[in-house]
């Protein structure tokens, strides 16, 4: 099952830098590693000690391609739980490419995505949740998705899970037993007890699943559609909410991310905004295709912001306008938050700053130019995130694998509730009981099949 | 003169990766890295070995960034010769940004572009010209550039021209004794010794001067102006050379690297594509314009390559046409070679081939689609590069403060023949020694300044 051959890969990233990290893991990967290297001292690398560096050479037969250190990790002692060495050479993409492809000649095997990992896994390293936090982690690019990532791979998520798996399996098997002693009519399992069992899984399956819809958008990025004219400052105020995040980004040379335009990190938190065309009624077909499109986009956000210029000559005409297209935003979509914003409110004097708040309700008069009032959208943008797990450090969900087998677990556990309070039979109650523990192992690991290794491990990247 | 405060930076290249490398050089490095760091088996990274590897956490208080494995190098045991730790982490933007923040707020300062190899070379761990070679070596992208880079690394250069100092450094000696005694009149230094050590000295500077030519455009790629008309085949022919060097890249999944489309390897050397407009004669002044931009990229080109399809209806004028305009490229450049190229000649019958060729002298006919004939291009390519130095392992300069500094070494060595051969004084004659000593001291960093190094390690990435 646990195959023996060596593999290798780039870890680091690709492009030039100043080095890269190239790992080799397999039975034979110290054997091989030391086929190519000579060392400064003449040291074998098969006779040196799991957990040191080497300086030397790797050589082509006589021809040098660089000079680089070694590391030695002796499985299990190491990431895979195999024999494993780390080749840090200059970071020139014609020597990477030089010293794998010699690798490669002696006998390594390009890896696939997340083979060391997947081998992490299947050495008992790591259980299938934490390897996939391990994805989720070089993934994350904020505060929150990064914390739970990091709690994932620490087995908060799996040892809760676990857990309870075990106290089911006891009562499992305590069941098993009365089917063998079915003509003696015993109950070897408490019923009383099973029963408060089940109630506390479900308890704890339901929070789980309840804090999928905080996860997912932790993990993706909360969707907020932006509604409003060209011209109200749209971009204006998304610079002013990117400002700081930008300025401690620049802090650190070397480490530039590529920042989409539209993706914000606030307050730890990741928000997607998504440009719309406006809903302004017209006669104008094409536009009728833009307000359509427009709700489309709002129908994936999670948030709403309207956006108007409240310097522009405010008529009651243009009040009326404004107010009819809230109408029409509340009414298609009641239960989605949704944040009126008056930009460049710089420009106005008190007087037209009490007329416009008594025209629309809950408006928010900000200026993204001179950033005033900014503070507060991001507070508002914030309290429709339930942060609170996150501050308690709660066990939260942002798999959707995950998500899937707790909700078939849910169920399943529900049936078994039924059946417990239904007097059903031993035999058909043992059915139940265990596909409920067949879905808790497809979280944790402890049933696996290829298919499933092969969809998950698909997403790493190559060389983890 | 040596700093010793403690720098950070990202090793690795910037962007997302199984893992990076943050690398830490000064004094304090262990005992800040100690600061961060929370060793599984609670080791205190102070008192261990130098050349091991740690695995554990890097704790902000009590919050946990990411778990890693730390190298550590205890100077002069080090690429610094400094402390030096590694920390290798999930290639995360987001953890590597706060890794570096919290190293920055535990004392650590941001490295300068090349900071680490300024170090090592104010350490003695390298010499300049070995220093300059880690930057060339790093950014090499073919064969050729990554021999001459990994030779001036492992010192090939400086030792000649060390040697060549100490040599004359001996005779300056020598000569500055004479000036003690000048009222004696003694000569010390040997006249005829002497005469043919600058013979010696000058016939090296000549050869490392010539070398220049060709390590220039090893570094840099060797220029090709392609003229030719509009649908004559360049952009197949381009894909046709690329097409082997593709295939090699694309077999290492990962190592993926940013193809300029015109800059081609071809036998370990680097050629830059450069198309023209081609230099039909019409009436039309923004033609004219056309034309005359394709003599001046044809100026910079080293090879000028002339592409004809030789498919399309070829009467007695086009010819003429052909013959007129290749009279022209050679007048104007009497001494660039040229290749002429019939393109799609997979269309010709063998009448059709003889006829071009007796009317096109030197014609290489070949097809781009069908890759018929490409090989012969790429052999004609290759014949106008001196590779014999490459071939012969012979130092090679690539560096131009390298050639500026020997062309000055050259020119005093001359001065000092001149005066040997017209009985120059002695204490004239070592002025002009002390000035060729002190070109030499320059390229191997005996004789540096802060501009100097500071123009020097401004072009290193940082984290090297």
């Amino acid at each position: 099952m646990i195959p023996h051959d060596s593999i290798v890969a780039l870890a680091t990233p690709s492009g030039a830098g100043a080095i890269a990290v190239i790992r080799i893991s397999g039975e034979d990967a110290i054997v091989i590693g030391n086929s190519v290297f000579r060392s400064i001292k003449n040291k074998d690398l098969t006779t040196q000690k799991t957990h040191t560096l080497h300086l030397g050479h790797i050589m082509d037969n006589s021809k040098t391609l660089d000079e680089v250190l070694v590391s030695i990790f002796k499985g299990p002692n190491s990431y895979t739980g195999e024999n494993t060495i780390e080749i840090s050479c200059h970071g020139s993409t014609y020597i990477q490419q030089q010293i794998i492809q010699l690798l490669l000649r002696k006998g390594c095997r390009m890896a696939n995505p997340g083979e060391f990992t997947l081998r992490a896994f299947l050495n008992g390293k790591l259980d299938l949740s934490q390897a996939e936090a391990v994805a989720d982690l070089i993934s994350s690019d904020n505060e929150a998705s990064h914390q739970i990532a990091m709690q994932q791979m620490r087995g908060g998520f799996s040892n809760e899970i676990a857990k309870l798996r075990e106290e089911l399996l006891n009562f499992a098997s305590l069941i098993e037993l009365e089917l063998d002693f079915a003509e003696e009519d015993v109950e070897f399992a408490d019923r009383t007890q099973f029963h408060e069992l089940l109630n506390r899984i479900e308890f704890v399956l339901k929070r789980l699943i309840d804090s999928f819809a905080v996860g997912n958008v932790i993990k993706n990025g909360i969707p907020v559609a932006i509604v409003g004219e060209p011209n109200v400052g749209k971009s204006t105020l998304l610079n002013a909410l990117l400002n700081e995040e930008r300025a401690i980004v620049s802090e650190i040379a070397g480490t530039t991310r590529d920042t989409i335009e539209d993706e914000l990190v606030i307050g730890g938190i990741g928000f997607r905004f998504i440009d719309t065309a406006g809903i302004r009624e017209t006669e104008d077909v094409v536009e009728s295709i833009g307000i359509r499109k427009t709700f489309e986009k709002i129908e994936q956000a999670q948030v709403v912001v309207y956006l108007l210029d409240s310097s522009s000559q405010m008529t009651d005409g243009s009040f009326k306008q404004i107010q009819i297209e809230l109408e029409k935003i509340k009414n298609k979509f009641p239960l989605k938050p949704l944040i009126i914003i008056g930009n460049k409110a710089d420009k106005l004097n008190e007087n037209q700053k009490s007329k416009i708040k008594n025209e629309i309700d809950n408006i928010l008069l900000l200026s993204a130019k001179e950033k005033l009032g900014v503070d507060d959208l991001k507070n508002q943008l914030l309290s429709f995130v339930n942060t609170g797990a996150l501050r308690n450090n709660e066990t939260i969900v942002t798999n959707t694998r995950h998500y899937d087998s707790l909700l078939k677990a849910l169920d399943e556990i529900q049936k078994v509730k039924y059946g417990l309070e239904t007097n059903l039979s031993s035999d058909l109650m043992a059915l139940d009981i265990k596909e409920a523990l067949y879905q808790f192992g497809m979280i944790t690991g402890q049933v696996t099949n290829d298919e499933l290794l092969g969809n998950i491990f698909a997403n790493f990247c190559i060389g983890k």
